[in-house]
This record gives C-alpha cells, structure tokens and sequence, in this order.
C-alpha cells in the first residue's frame, strides 16, 4: 500500500513521542486483542485519503502553509499582548504584500470565497489571533464596503483596505448585545439641516465591544446603528426607525493616530486567550458621518434627503446578519435576566450541587487522612478513595469554570474576570500526581475484590417498581440504587475479567496481568470506579446533612443541605451516562426523575445567591462579572 | 430568615449583571414554572450555612483572605512570566514574615497541618501560580527536610526555610517518568573511599522536570534518586539497588545565584497556565553529596559507611510517595508504548473519528452556502443546519483539545506544543456568533414544525431485533436509527410542548410563547436539536463515502472513510447520552456494539498515523511533541 512504510517509521516516532505521558507500567502482551471482533483489515491508500478530505482544491491552504515557513512567522510566546499585536500587524502587511488577496477591488464575479476560506483556514493553524485580524479586516470590513457601499467608497477604500495601507475594524457588538444585532443601541439620526447623519452612543451598554483590530490597529470602522429619520414636515413628530444600517467612520487620525473627535476608544483589557487580536471599545459621542459614507446599498438617504430602502418598509428583514437572532425582540425593550432562563439554571445549578457534595466529600478524605488508621482495611480506603477524589474533584473543578466561562459569555474570557486564568492555572491538575482516567483504574484495581458477584443484589428490586416523589427525593433510596450500582458494574467487570482469563488460557498465555484487563475493559473499569466514588460521596453528603439536621433547630421546609444533596443525587439519576445506560429504573420513573429536577432547580434559583455566598469567597476576590460589570466598563475606568 | 434582606438586594446585583451576555429575547412569563413540582420551600439560614461548609474552624483561611487585601496582591495581567514570578517572590517574603507558618521548626507535636491547608485553600483562590510556589517551598522542601532529615539538618535549613532567606524545591518527577517516583531514573552511588554520594542524571529522559521554583526561585533542592550500595568486599559485583532516597542540595551559589558546580539549570518555558510559579530542568553530572545531606530518617549510609534501612531490606514499602505507581515496574524495563493503550486509543480515536464526520459536514454546509437558495426550504435549511453544527464543532474542536492537552499529560501545557494556546484562542468559539446552548435551542424552534408526530414510526423496528454485526455496521441501519431519533424525540417534545400550552390556557395565559416552552423543556428541545443535526451529518459522511467508493478502485477490506463512520456511529450509538437514554436497542445489542466500538478502535490504532497526517498539517505548524520530544529537551536546546 502506498506510503505504508514511511508511514510506520514517521507513526513510531510519534507513538514513541507520547510514552512518557502517563504512569503506564504494566507489561502488555497479544491477549489485550482478544476482545476484539474478525473485522475487516483496512485498506488505506494515504494520498488517496487526502484528496478525500481535501475537496475539490485546497491550493491556497497549501500555499499558505508554505508562507508561514517566513522567519516573521516564528511563534512567540511570553510576550505581552502589545507585542503579539505588533507582531499580527507586521504578519498581516506582509502577507497583504504577497497578493493573494480575494480580489476585492476586482469586478464581483472574481471574487474567489473558496480561497479566502483556506487563507483563513491556514492561518488558523498558525495563530488565531492573525486569522481574527486577517479575517476583520480583509472579510467583514472591506466585504462591508464592497457588499454594501457606493462604487465610490469602494474605489477609494478597498485599494486601500486591500494593501493594509489603512486597516479597518467591524464595529457591530455592543457591550449589552453579544449577539443580538437587532437589539443594538448604537443610534444614527439623520440631520436635515446638516445634511449628515449623527452617529451616538446613548449609554454604557450601547459602546461597541469585543470590536476587533479597534483597539490599536484600525483606522477606519463599519459601524453599525440604528437609523431615525425625522418627519419631513412636523419636528414634534417621534422619527421613524429604519432598523440598522451600516457607516463608514475614520476612528483615527491617519497620521497623529489619536481618535477622531467624538470618538473614544479603548482596549477591552487582557483576555484568557486571543491576546494577538486587539480588542476594543468604541463610544461616539455625536460624531457628525457625510451621507455618502453611509453604506447604503440596500437603504439610506437619496441626494434628495429622502430616505429609500431597497426593501420598502419592511427593515427588519433588510440583512442576512439579523437571522441569528432569537426573539422578536422591541429596541428599548427590557431583556429578561438570564438567570430566570432555566436553561441557564440548569447548566449552572446542579454543578453548584456537585460543588456541595464533593465539599462535603473533601472534609471527609481529610478527616480519613488524620485518623489514625492502623486498621489497613481503612488505610486502603484512603488510598484507593483520594485517588479516585482527586480525578473527580478535578475534572468537576474544569467542567464547572468551563460551563461559568460559557454562561458568562465574552466577559468570562477577559482577564480581570479571572474565570479563564483560573481554567488555565487549574488544567494541569487533569493530569498531575496521575493521569485522571489512569487514577479511575487504579480505584477499580484497588476494590474489584471487594466486590464478589454473589453480594450483588437482584435488578427487579428496582425495575419493578413506580416509586413515589418522596421516595424519590429521599436519602435511603438514592443510597440504596448508588450502592445497587456498584454490585452491579462490580458484577459486569468480574465477568469481563473471568472471560479474559479464560480466553488468555486458551491461547497460552494464562499470565495475563490484571492491569491488562482492567485497560482492556477501560469502560467497565472506570464505570465501577465512578460507581464506588459517586457512593462514597453521596454517603458522606447524607452523613453530614444527617448530622446537621440533629445539630440545627428544625422548622417546617428544606434545609439547603438536603435541597443540595436531592438535586445532586436525582441529577447523576437523570444524567449519568453509566446509571442511564443499565437501566435500573423504568422509564416513567425517569421521567418522573426529571420533573423533579426541575422542581429543585426552581428552589435553588429562590435561593441561589446565600447558597453560593455560603462558601465565603471574600469580594476582593472576584471579578467585575460578579460585581457591577456595566460599571467597570464605563469610558473612564481604567483599561483592564 | 436571617440575611434575606441583604442577600436579595446581593442577588439581584449579581444577576443584573449577568443580563447581557446571552441573546435572550423572548418575554417571559409566570407559566414557566408549570411544570414545576410542589415541592416544600427551602428553610435557609445564610450563617448557618456557612457554618456548616466550613467544619470546625477556618479562621485561617479567612485570615488569609484578609492578608490578601494588601497591594502586593493586586491582580496583574499581561506581563511576562519572570515578571509573575519576581512578584510570586515578593509575595512569598512579605507573606514570611507574617508569622504564620505551620511551625516547622517547633516540636513535631505542634505542627497544624490543618492551619496549613487554609493557607494554601485561600491562596489559591487568589493565584494557583503563588500557591503553587509557596506549597513547594514550605509544604514538599521544607516537610521533607522535617520529616526524612537528621536533627542537624532540620536545625541548619528550617530557619532559612522559615523564613524564606533560602527557598527551596522539591526535585521528584523526571521528563520520562511523571507521576511513577518508582521508575525514576536519577542514581546515587554511595562512594566508599570519598565517603560521600555521587548524584548522577544518565541520560536525557532523567532530567528533573516541572520542579516548581527551580528554573529562578530555589537556591537548594530536595533531589530523589535510586540509591546504588557497593558490595563491600568484591568490587566486580554489581551495586545493591536500595530503592528511591531522598537529598538536599545546593543547587545554586547564595550570592552569586550561579548553578552549583555540577549542577545545569533550565527553565521549562512558557505554559498555558501557572506562569506565576517558575517551574525548571534540573541535572547532575556526578554530583558529590556529603552523607549528613542524606534525608536518612528511614534509610541511608551510616557512620560506619554502612547502608542501613528502618524497613530492613524491602526498599520498596518505603514512603508512602510510592503508593501512587500503577504497576510493578523494574528500573531499566521498557514503558509500554502509551497509545498501545486501550485507554488511550479510547480517549482519542472516536475523537478522530468525529472530526472526520464533522470535516465532511462542515464541506457539505459549504457547498450549502455556494448554492443558489431561490428555494425557502433550502435556505431555512441552511440557516438551521449552519447555526447547529457551529454549536458541534466547536464544542467538538475544545473536547478535542482538551483530551489531547490531558493525553500529552504535563507536555500538553507546554506552549511550544501549542494544545494549550490553541485552548485558550478557540474557547471563546462557543459563545460568540451566539452562545451554543441557545443555538441548540434556535434548532430545536426552526425545525419541530417539519416533524409531526404522525409521522413517527413505532418502537418496536429496533427494540425487539437482534442485528447481526454485519447490519450494526451498515449505513442504512445506522442512518435509519438516527432519523429514528429525530422522530422519537420530536414526538417528546411535541407532547411537553402540547402540555405546555394546555396548562398555560388552563392557567388563564394561553399566549405562552414557543420560545419560552423550548426553554423550559431545554433538555427536550437539545435532544430533539442535537437529533436533528447527527443525523444530517451521518448522511453526509455516507453520502461522501459512497462516492468515494464509486470513484476510486476498490480492493478486499474496510475503506478508511467506512471506518471512520463506522467508529463515529457506533461510538454515539454506545455513549450518546440521549441514544442511550432512550433506549432504542435491547441491552444484549447495546454489548454488541461495545465489543465492535473495540475492534474498530483496533483497526484505527493499525492505521492511525495516515489518517492523522491526511489532514495535511504541515510539520512546521506542530509542536515538539508530535516529533522527538526527548530530543527538544536536551539540556544544549534553547529554553522554549
């Protein structure tokens, strides 16, 4: 087969480029093979599988990926943001010099979007930040000028655009309106008496934000507004809106580089990633815009000062960038907070319950670790349940700052919010002091053998059965189907094994390694890890929430512990991929499990703010996400 | 209830300033919450609470956060790591000198590990790159010396640890063996006639890597090696090995900073995170160690020059450090190759195979986009299809990344490699353009009307089948199964939505808006969604494979195209949240498509390099670790 033997040679120095990754000690031999099935070998032409995957073309990538061999194509690291700006800067004229461009100065039908794709494509590769600067500048600002503005405005601006002589920036999000172009603030008055539109920005969430390039490199932006024309005869008369359009606007002064009059900008601070982009905010504070440099292809004000549209009356279907949102949505309209969205609340909130439980879970492994454990069964325990924790505590501490990162959108990256720092300082823990998913094995390995097939209880105590919401909800029957859980998988695993033994018999090689069979049946392995750990954990929570109740005068309702432990306990019930897959519980039963998350989902948004202040992280320590973040981000605070 | 006031005003606050990151446009009104359960209020003290998550007593975790206040601390961004470092120096002194440490040179019975762990628990809510240094200098150095070293030695260098006058690091894990102490390679030699030990690193993987505070901080270092015994009477005879000693070292000149002789020094580089700590590369080129330097509390050449050991001769019980190794592995043996690892083929090739599906359907989108879409379904089409698979792909493109950062262990976070900037640059592809939870959503609405609930076929097609491996493999089966899945969770959510709108009417507010349904059947609507979109991209990858099939020469076997769908459909066949939940496929079936999910991963890992390298990511765009990482570490390369 072609290319087979370089193949080989070229996969052994990669394989070998790995081994030192993880802890992986144990010796391997062929009956690791044995599970597996008389497929089919595969038959694998490599260069026949490229073309596959190429497409009709891929020249241009190709071409690139040659480019970014060029010494100012060195990567950087340890560099301040200014300087990887600085750099992008000096990539990006080079690469203007190189003339690939899309053509867009060329007649419309020239223009080759396959090509600018694979530019960005592989420039991708090499760096994000170049391809957002790239991408800006040459696709959603010269595109604007080219898609939307008179041939005069092109022929003056896209030479310009195309040589990077006069780098533009694309000026649609707002501080208050991530993705939401229908909802921007921004305002454009047509002046009757001017003869000029009166470009605004009526308050703090109306700044653009996240506006790329703007920060330091563009000197001109498309910036988008909603437009209001006057009545032509009675000034009393509220202006009608025309929905938004699109002007051209010079930021900067061409040769002092200072901001125009009227314009502020600032840079949108260090951010968690995407530092070679810069990043700005742009506010106008009536910034006075010629008729002309409206790009008014499909609507704006004729030589006559009246106001066409391509459309007629109806602007709201006027661009194609208006189909990404999501509501039908009034300007001036108040949005809802996000939090009462209970898509948001259950993104965020049963991991605010997992918080709980592995707190509670932690106390426990330390109150472990300072017993005196002369008794080796509770040293083992120690052992094999710390390992498993820290696998676990870690993973639950990445997913729950991703999911944050996420739920606070652009503003979770930022540096000052401190969520995308914490994911990038946090990461390592994945893999130190042992590899997660190599840990989970060791749990397996440590309590296979307290586990014997004839201690596991029958399905039909649970299948059979309609239980009822409080049962549900309570301690004894989340604990008893955690513990029905590990019998189970503890029972599936021993048969993998005891297969695996016998086949390696078969075949000769009777001294199979239990290490082997354990990575053989990696899923089954850390299926019955988890199931130990998530039982050990949900005791320890119901120990505590036990223990608490005695210590606290009672009054009538939940206490927050138990809210915490049903919502965590229901939510691995409903969404554990492991407990789903076996089974144990019919499928109204589940249904039934579901609605009763919602319900706790809807008493821990009554409650959210105690339930997380209750863990006592002191303000000086958080972000302006978590503080007023429309303050922090007003014009004369400080770039952060 | 104590606090409520207070934590309302807080509450709203905090979610006020949430309101803008998400396009949440619908209005919103008080039928949400009909699907909600009667279930009791919440009784929730605020104090109390918190009493309960912190135990007994955190007076020095908030202590700490008090210390914190101090403008020594202010948060910096956007500076280098020498600079994160000299200020995590100034941090640790100034925080020396508060008189808090855990008391390492009072008697041992005074020691209050639990003061120290608040400390450190603080600490690293403020910056993991700060606890990091001062956990390895008073935590691993100094326990280390307090624990494992003679009376002198504890009385010479704790004071100077004490204070912070001579940090110190902590010098176990070697570029070849992260988290196994027990295969480390490093080797000390007790010499007779010099009466001293001789520490020697023999070779490149044996380099002490990752030690935090090495690279600028640390001026002595507590060094693990394998410790060798000669025979005392017949010098032919090969060493005795004693097993894994540790000794504390002067690593760097007091005054002149310099390397002690013998000694190299490297910095680790730029990382995707905790840049705050300054981790280093340590060598020793036969090293003279004094014996008193020895940490010999359990074992160690004595007075006499003889070895003698606390554990008599089974070395290998000696510290619990050792508990952590998965394997009996001998010093000398070969690691198995890591991607021999079912584990690891496990974690990554369905990733692979994924992102041979999503590659094909990010095409075809493509070809979408170029097509005239004078048809309205087309265009829908296009709309609906582009805005989920924005949704998949980059939550695929981060998944990826992160377990390939997590498979590459701590070399993943080198920036050299580059997973971890790529991380960083990519993450905030899952919110802008709209954040990907709500573009699920926008799925769900633009389709559910295309699907109505006469047109779902019954259960019964799959669940009481028996498919012969032949057929689980097949396109059509397959492909039949997922439009199943599309019907089936249309039909769910077209009852939650029918529901809906007859509580909202028997509630008195019947105008209940679709948007606010699909939010609050969010689980529903992403189900029904993310149904919808797996199938169109498993058509596609079909529809790409069949035509491959008809334009190249066919040979015996399995196309890599076929394998690749093959993996990627069984694979969300077996973990599929959602497929799994529903429960298409009687259990025995499910086992089956387990078993052949191994035997694909099989064929993939016979076959991996190809179809990696058919991406054709040119060699200079990859990091050290797709090469010979061993050779980019060398002690004579550039520090990256």
């Amino acid at each position: 087969m072609a290319n087979n033997n370089s193949a080989t040679s070229k996969a052994q120095l990669r394989l070998a480029s790995l081994s030192a990754q993880l802890d992986t000690t144990a010796p391997r031999d062929s009956v690791t093979e044995i599970l597996e099935t008389s497929l089919p070998p595969v038959h694998l032409h490599a260069d026949a599988l490229s073309v596959l995957l190429d497409g009709k073309d891929q020249t241009w990538r190709k071409w690139m990926f040659e480019q970014l061999k060029h010494p100012l194509f060195e990567y950087q690291y340890n560099v301040t943001k200014e300087e990887l700006v600085t750099r992008n800067q000096e990539r990006t004229r080079h690469l203007a010099k190189l003339g690939f461009r899309p053509t867009w100065t060329e007649p419309k039908v020239n223009i080759d979007r396959n090509k600018f794709i694979q530019i960005q494509d592989a420039l991708s590769y090499f760096d994000n930040g170049l391809s957002t600067m790239h991408g800006a500048h040459f696709g959603l600002y010269s595109g604007s000028i080219r898609e939307l503005g008179s041939e005069a405005l092109q022929n003056k601006w896209l030479p310009l655009a195309d040589s990077f002589e006069v780098p533009g920036c694309f000026a649609l999000t707002e501080l208050g309106h991530g993705s939401n172009p229908r909802g921007i603030e921004t305002e454009a008055h047509w002046d009757v008496k001017e003869g000029c539109y009166i470009i605004n920005t009526p308050n703090t969430t109306a700044q653009k934000y996240w506006i790329g390039a703007a920060a330091e490199t563009a000197f001109m932006s498309v910036v988008w507004a909603q437009l209001y024309i006057p009545h032509p005869t009675d000034p009393s008369h509220p202006p009608s809106h025309k929905g938004i359009h699109a002007f051209l606007i010079p930021i900067r002064d061409l040769s002092t580089r200072s901001p125009s009059p009227g314009v502020t900008i600032r840079n949108c601070g260090s951010k968690s990633g995407l530092n070679g982009v810069d990043n700005g905010r742009l506010w106008f504070d009536h910034v006075k815009v010629p008729r002309h440099m409206c790009l008014d292809k499909y609507g704006g004000v004729n030589e006559q000062g009246v106001y066409e549209s391509f459309f007629g009356d109806n602007n709201d279907q006027r661009y194609g960038l208006t189909r990404r949102q999501f509501g039908a949505k009034q300007v001036g309209e108040l949005e809802t907070l996000i939090m009462d969205y209970k898509l948001h609340q259950r993104r965020l909130y049963p991991l605010l319950a997992q918080t709980y439980a592995q707190h509670f879970a932690a106390r426990a492994i330390a109150r472990l670790r300072d017993t005196e454990k002369s008794d080796l069964k509770l040293l083992k325990q120690f052992h094999v349940i710390s390992s498993g924790l820290k696998s676990l505590h870690t993973w639950h501490l990445l997913d729950t700052l991703q999911a944050t990162r996420e739920a606070c959108g652009g503003q979770g990256l930022k540096s000052s919010n401190r969520i995308g720092q914490m994911k990038a300082d946090c990461d390592v823990m994945a893999t130190y002091e042992g590899d997660n998913q190599v840990m989970l094995i060791t749990v397996a390995k440590g309590c296979i053998n307290d586990y014997k097939p004839t201690r596991i209880p029958t399905l039909a105590n649970f299948t059979s059965q309609h239980f009822s919401d409080s049962t549900l909800l309570s301690p004894k029957f989340q604990l008893d189907l955690f513990q029905h859980h590990i019998h189970a998988s503890a029972h599936r695993l021993h048969a993998a094994i005891d297969l695996s033994r016998a086949q390696a018999k078969a075949q000769g090689t009777p001294n199979i390694g239990l290490d082997n069979i354990l990575d053989t049946h990696s899923a089954l392995s850390q299926e019955f890890a988890r199931a130990v750990l998530e039982h050990w954990i949900l005791s320890e929570f119901i120990a505590q929430e036990t223990l608490s109740a005695a210590t606290t005068t009672s009054a009538t309702g939940t206490s927050p512990l138990t809210l915490m432990r049903q919502l965590h306990a229901l939510w691995k019930l409903d969404m554990d991929q492991n407990m789903i897959r076996r089974r144990y519980l019919d499928e109204p039963v589940q249904e039934r499990i579901r609605n009763l998350v919602g319900g706790l989902l809807h008493r821990v948004h009554e409650n959210i703010t105690p339930l997380v202040d209750a863990f006592g992280v002191p303000d000086h320590l958080l972000g302006p996400i978590a503080h007023d973040w429309v303050q922090a981000n007003v014009a004369d605070s400080e770039d952060i």
